[in-house]
């Protein structure tokens, strides 16, 4: 009933809006090689599953060393590799450190092989040879030709289930394999305990919990087959356990329903005819088995597997077409691949029934708002919640709920730093939630108690303890001795500080409105005058002598370099740009930047920075310099801007599996190329301006929640035609290089009259 | 309020029937030395916490082999030890496997030591010596000092709550330990994990997942402190982890509140004056954090400790006057302190909001019934349960109405062998919980669907994959070659089949009945009527020649030799009798097990038997031949009962701390004890026809649940009066030395002439 009901409504939303297919403008395999980070398999929109291949089991070490693979396999998925491990439900989209994994599953026939054996030997273990050639990637499906066995595995999902479709070919040992070891982000003792019922022929449930990038984790499931199978069996590959309870009663790694331990990987067999279709379903929860077995009524009572990926493909269609473009084929092709990324994290994190595991690892129940995880802070308060704002207003005034409850079960009494079920791993640095709540606030867009969220901004960012903000208060920036990346933490610090001022004006609370205005000056006290350059300082005020501009690693800021950290400054860039000698001096500046070279010996030891994502000196393939680009705008010379993310654009974002010059961080380099492929960007998100630079669309029209629609139009667009003559609002003219969101949400037309040649003047 | 109310109730009826002050009778020590395995600390009534302190810190294995620990402190405490660890919160009482003794605390003043040192140096760590001079242990109550640090320790509890009271003296180094590595039948990898939140100064809470004898167990916590401590911390004992997010920002050892891991100890420090109190509140729960605080503030808000004391020792003293008696003070002793250990296991496994962890690991809410765990049903089912229909109905209405809910949520749909919060350990043989279930319905007691009981017998009964069911259904006997305990299992499923019969036959099904009734009759095919021994049996039908009769070892018996369980017909005495030779042989062979001597090299390796609880070769100590005293009945030689029962009551039961013979086994002894010492025992659980042997008391009073009383009265009683000349049953002659259930709830007298002389005739 109540899929028939969403049915209804999509069917009258198709109605009032004249939706386009836009799904066949949707790659999931960009990104997939090298640095994208992203993952190739089945999700619907924010979907609490992600049912995608994992190209191998990936371990922290090998041989008790760093491996890398923590690294490279944030996504499960390379595609370089040849070989498939199997399909598991949870997976980053982009990030740049690992985790989950859960609950893989892999389809196999013959001699039954519960190890997944080695890529160069698909032979050795249950893992299967594979060709890109058999491979099709779409919103909310995924196919594959698993070549040992020649068995086709297909893939899409609801948002709480899975659906596997595999389809065998003749045997009396057909068999599929559920491996409760096998993650992403592995190591030997990640699963601290698995629990599994075979509840009868068809139904399987149990939980996972796991310490992982996540501390202490347990994820839920409910498993459903079309067809029973015929015997099924486990084996524990944990060491002996010494004797507890007569458990030797029972044989139990042969048909016995009730299994516990560390270790485990099962196998259910079957009966299979020529081409005969086996089907799983995987619900997942994070609260019980019987939430898993409730979402699996709620979401996927039927076993029509084409009804389930068009039913994702529709949802899918619904989100892409909240902005249609024109523009060509490839640039529809990353336009909408982006899109695509930038509405995958955060995920749901909550039952249909409403409740979640909490960071207090209690179970709550969600009232009024819908529970997100995963949140990737440092990354995605840049562009994506502010894109979030603009066309998934619903969708981020929840995700501020959800960072506020994460709030209330802090003991720490902290907004989430980078967040994810029901954990914080304080990956990164900064208190950027304060900036993802601050825009949100400003913006009209949550709904929440605003007073609540000022108070969980203070508390936050005067939490002593963390990260040398005790002496960041005391002394206005923290000294090197104190921490590795005191120059970016300061810059950071002060400009949430400033996102913190903001909000506190906006609701009149104008002591504390003082407080972080000072505290947003701090960018100052790390900017040595006599190079005009961001440099380390001790704690005697000095600058420190030992000291590489160029370097990213051990100079003071967390995955850059001076260089480019020098203009993070986003809250002020007028005073940026006094303080290193003017107009004249900044644009020079920003010149050498976008054209000097950047030897590999600078960034060689830093993982998330590689030659793809680099020009010049700037580094777009990670965050932070990801608003210098239209910092142009502020030394008079906008046209800059303009050639500047023309370049970025081509040059950083292929219609390619490498097309990706960095992680997509969770959709956040992929929110960078919609907002500038349509024109503008918030380059300080707690402001409500953004600034313009050069569409790369010949027309955009976002549909916005409150029933308007704003349309991008560039007059004249080419690819040469990169530099904007002038632009009019509603007609009338733009002089400021600026563009409100109020006058967004108003609806109306942006026109931009685009030119081969710079407009200076 | 809801104590307040409960306050009310218990003054009501205190006005309503004459009650003693049997709370000084109760000696917790008794059996807390050798083989009673029971422990002295406090708990209310079934409590759901027993606080109780730990002697050692217990370890399946010492250089790699099994050391035996895991049998001896299956209580945590061990009277001979003369050093006290801490203080955990669960423990079982009496039983021959170990599990439990969660959250240890232990009070130390000086300098802070985290590891439990050793017992012959109990400076190397935070233990302490003990003198049982400066121990007291009343029901509900323990006090304890501890000599290392001159620190009063006193505790006592709620039903799910432990009090703990420390009197400090003057330091500013007063410290309370929170081990969460600490447990009963522990290995290094026992606790799978631990979670802790330190909420506030005087708040934390938690839980602590363990893979014990239970194998997937979690109970969670709330422990409040009377008094803010001034600071925390915790070390963290599990081998260094591979990096895993970004930890190392904090510095976790002190004054962290959010802690996670394998092996943790905390600590909280204090200043203290001279005789400072210091008092910790442990609240527990199955479910959850927020259900331990639950049960905290339904439970125990105030900081009266002695309050707390008051209201626990006027609970036992409500139970305790279920029976008033009249006897000498050494046997008031015995009888109060075994109505106080029936008293303690089945416990409470369900939070005050009703909420419970299933045996599927989901949580459940128990509609209409309290939720019970701790099933020891091979021993219990004997005599326990029995008198918990006569004297606790409502309660064992509930603990069936639990067994229940464990086979609604068995995967393999078996009800409970040995279970313990929220699983089954499968311990010992049979399926006994058919007798308790048969015996509650048969008798009155079970309000729940009768019909869906007897489904729940006939499907534990018929699973074959089971211990030897399925060739026991087959042949009618389990073969020799299949099972080491082929002769006991088969004796033991025969009794159980008879008492699924008693239920058929009440309930009309006589389908079921005819089967069972046949099934009954299988102990036949295990007794060879060439020796008139039962004996393990071939599969190609012969008796196993090479064969013990003394040894307990390896001979087909489960804990017993074939000269104990070839008694084991309790559902047909007359039938066995015949068998063995009719009347006078019969009787013969009994006198002969009571005067023979059993050799220690025939029970040496059979843990639960030990010289203590044997007398000649009858084995009190161990239960497979509780009824056997009472089989005289039936050879005609009733006064050889008599003597029997009165030399047990005797010679295995004394007001020491060594003063039980075996293993409490949650209770089985002490009901033997009770029944035994009235006059009558229920030799067959599911008849409800009790056997008579000579009361021990001079009179007792059983206050019946549905109003009435029943009262027992010895004429003639003494040391020497063991004989019983004749009874009346209000007045009338019993001449068949029977009493019947249904009578007894009429209420009424039944009165023993006693004699120094047997009645022979």
């Amino acid at each position: 009933m109540k899929g028939l009901l969403t049915l209804a409504f999509q069917f009258l939303f198709f109605l009032s809006y004249a939706q386009q297919n836009l799904v066949p403008y949707v790659r999931p395999l960009i990104g997939t090689e090298k640095m994208g980070h992203t993952f190739p398999g089945a999700t619907v929109p924010f979907g609490a599953v992600q049912l995608s291949p994992d190209t191998d089991t990936i371990s922290y070490e090998r041989n008790g060393k760093y491996n890398g693979d923590v690294y490279r396999y944030c996504a499960g998925y390379k595609y370089e590799d040849k070989t498939i491990v199997g399909f598991s439900h949870t997976h980053f989209s982009g990030t740049g450190h690992s985790d989950l994994g859960d609950f893989l599953v892999m389809p196999t026939q013959g001699r039954l092989q519960l190890n997944p054996g080695v890529a160069s030997d698909t032979k050795t273990g249950f893992r299967s040879a594979f060709s890109h050639d058999n491979e099709v990637a779409e919103a909310g499906y995924y196919r594959v030709k698993l070549d040992d066995d020649n068995i086709l595995a297909e893939l899409t999902a609801t948002n709480r289930v899975g659906v596997h479709q595999y389809t065998f070919s003749k045997s009396d040992a057909s068999h599929i394999i559920l491996d409760m070891m096998a993650g992403i982000y592995n190591y030997d003792e990640k699963v601290v305990w698995t629990y599994i019922r075979v509840v009868n022929d068809t139904l399987v449930t149990g939980y996972r919990h796991t310490n992982g990038w996540a501390r202490t984790r347990t994820e839920y499931f409910a498993m459903t087959f079309s067809k029973p199978f015929k015997s099924y069996g486990q084996q524990n590959f944990d060491k002996p356990q010494v004797y507890r309870g007569f458990w030797r009663k029972f044989d139990q790694n042969h048909n016995f329903p009730e299994i516990a331990g560390k270790r485990l990987r099962m196998h259910f067999d079957f009966d299979t005819q020529e081409g005969e279709k086996i089907k799983v379903k995987m619900a997942l929860s994070p609260v019980s088995q019987q939430n898993a077995l409730e979402n699996m009524r709620a979401e996927a009572t039927h076993w029509n597997f084409d009804g389930y990926k068009k039913q994702a493909q529709l949802q899918w269609n619904q989100e892409l077409n909240k902005i249609q473009i024109e523009a060509s084929e490839n640039e529809k092709i990353n336009f909408y691949t982006s899109l695509y990324h930038t509405f995958i994290n955060p995920t749901v994190y909550m039952d249909v029934n409403g409740q979640y595991k909490g960071l207090d690892q209690d179970v709550h129940k969600a009232e009024g708002f819908t529970n997100y995880t995963t949140f990737s802070l440092w990354d995605t308060y840049r562009a994506l919640h502010p894109f979030f704002n603009l066309v998934q207003p619903s969708r981020n005034n929840d995700m501020v709920a959800s960072m506020m409850k994460h709030y209330d079960q802090s003991t720490l009494k902290m907004l989430p730093v980078w967040s994810h079920y029901a954990n914080d791993n304080w990956c990164m640095s900064g208190y950027h939630s304060v900036s993802v709540l601050s825009d949100a606030i400003i913006k009209g867009v949550y709904k929440g108690d605003p007073m609540k969220a000022l108070e969980a901004c203070i508390a936050t960012s005067n939490h002593r303890d963390y990260e040398g903000i005790g002496a960041y208060i005391d002394r206005g920036y923290i000294p090197a001795e104190q921490n590795g990346t005191s120059v970016s933490n300061t810059l950071e610090y002060a400009y949430d500080d400033w996102a913190i001022a903001q909000l506190a004006k906006k609701l009149g609370r104008s002591d504390v409105y003082e407080t972080y205005q000072k505290r947003a000056q701090n960018w100052k006290n790390v900017f040595d005058n006599s190079i005009r350059f961001m440099r380390p300082r001790l704690a005697d005020g000095s600058f420190k002598k030992d000291f590489d501009l160029l370097s990213t690693h051990g100079q003071g800021f967390i995955e850059g370099n001076s260089w480019n950290f020098s203009f993070f400054v986003p809250q002020d860039p007028q005073a940026l740009m006094q303080a290193m000698g003017g107009a004249k001096i900044f644009a020079a500046r920003l010149d050498t930047l976008f054209s000097m070279h950047l030897p590999d010996q600078f960034f060689a030891e830093t993982e998330d920075i590689t030659r793809e994502g680099i020009i010049g000196g700037y580094i777009h393939g990670n965050e932070p310099a990801h608003h210098v680009a239209y910092l142009y705008n502020w030394a008079g010379q906008p046209w800059k801007t303009q050639a500047r993310v023309r370049m970025i654009l081509n040059m950083q974002y292929k219609p390619t599996s490498d097309g990706l010059g960095g992680n997509d961080d969770c959709g956040q380099m992929s929110a960078w190329y919609l907002f500038s492929s349509m024109g503008f960007y918030p380059v300080a998100p707690g402001s409500e301006v953004y600034a313009l630079g050069s569409p790369l669309v010949k027309n955009a029209k976002i549909q916005l929640e409150n029933g308007q629609s704003f349309t991008i139009e560039a007059i004249n667009q080419s690819d040469k035609h990169v530099y904007v003559e002038k632009v009019l609002l509603n007609g009338k003219p733009v002089t400021n290089w600026q563009l409100s969101h109020a006058d967004v949400l108003k609806g109306g037309k942006l026109t931009f009259y685009m030119s081969t040649k710079p407009a200076r003047k």
